[in-house]
């Protein structure tokens, strides 16, 4: 049985590059944006447009009027998000049957609860995740008009993008996103001074994981 | 400076055990009891009452009206929770600058903040604890008559028990027991059937820990 290892993670707080490191140190396949592509590839729609729909809420597709309850069922909007989450669905158990892995995000910890993966939640405090996203110096600390945000902006940026994953896993696994029964393991990569212990160092975290699956 | 180690605990999560293998693998002093039986000792309170005083609410020492509110000043019952308190303070300070630890409990994550210790929290499903209360077969699965309690009984009895601690770390740290930006790390123990990498194995979990220290 293949080792698979699902990372879900607050936005900012590293797990992405936890995983990478992860998965070089046990030599397994890493999927993140991956899965993005290979949807776009087989539903012929756009990476740009995908990932949209995967980072969003599903909800906003949802009729707001009672009277109108069977709506979803003839709103376009609604049927490619459908399409979406299951080709990721039937990609992420491809991905998972193929070989030893490390999936970051996208349901997978739900998708393949039957393969018992080792499930990982990441995350940190709120200053961590603003320095972080400074440090990686994507587009997550910018404006559309290029821009650097505030922190103010910033943080804001990042609550939503997290209440956006929350309601997304929500929509699609019925479990509440962040709540620690849904994991194995929960890691603050929380940069506190001073510290000789903390799981700050991703590299040593990852390595203390592997040992899990050893 | 000593590497120290605090583990909070659910009720039943076999939190002690992970936390004495672990001071067995690092080598490591291991204190959990040890600390009430040393309060008993300083305070001449007797282990038994001072057990009763860190395990239960210390809000119970509180007046309920509004217009006594000093009244905990003069209270007995109030100053011996107050004393307990300061003695567990100092001992586990005095614990923390012997030697490496692993401390169970008793706000010791909190007390001992600035020396940064590796702060973990234990937990797992209801059904897991109750199954390891009863493999443990200590009173914890007993009445006071010394029946066996039904799994309804526990399930009570556990959460009472945690509902306390979270009231006691509560009121001393002013903090959220639990709240997983408290711990650097926390550790699901739910068996679960046919896993092959859950953290199920507490061995490995302590020798994963283990390497977080290195």
């Amino acid at each position: 049985m293949n080792r698979i290892i699902t990372i879900g993670r607050e936005f900012g707080s590293g797990g992405r590059e936890l995983g990478r490191r992860l998965a070089e140190m046990i030599n397994a396949a890493y999927y993140d944006r991956e899965i993005v592509s290979e949807i776009a590839k087989r539903t012929s729609l756009s990476e740009d447009y995908v990932h949209q729909i995967v980072e969003h809420r599903p909800i906003v597709a949802f009729p707001i009027h009672v009277g109108r309850s069977f709506y979803p069922m003839l709103n376009p909007v609604w049927d490619q998000g459908q399409a979406v989450y299951q080709e990721q669905h039937r990609i992420i158990r491809e991905m998972a049957q193929k070989s030893d892995c490390v999936i970051v995000g996208r349901c997978a910890d739900y998708i393949l609860r039957e393969q018992r993966p080792l499930r990982i939640f990441v995350y940190a405090d709120m200053e961590s995740r603003i320095a972080r996203c400074r440090e990686r110096g994507e587009d997550a600390g910018r404006l559309d008009n290029g821009e650097t945000m505030t922190d103010k902006e910033l943080k804001r940026r990042i609550n939503e993008i997290d209440k956006n994953r929350a309601k997304y896993y929500e929509f699609y696994t019925g479990q509440t996103w962040g709540d620690r029964l849904n994991y194995d393991l929960c890691l603050n990569t929380t940069v506190r001074e001073g510290s000789h212990s903390g799981c700050a160092e991703l590299s040593r975290a990852a390595s203390a994981i592997a040992r899990l699956l050893e």
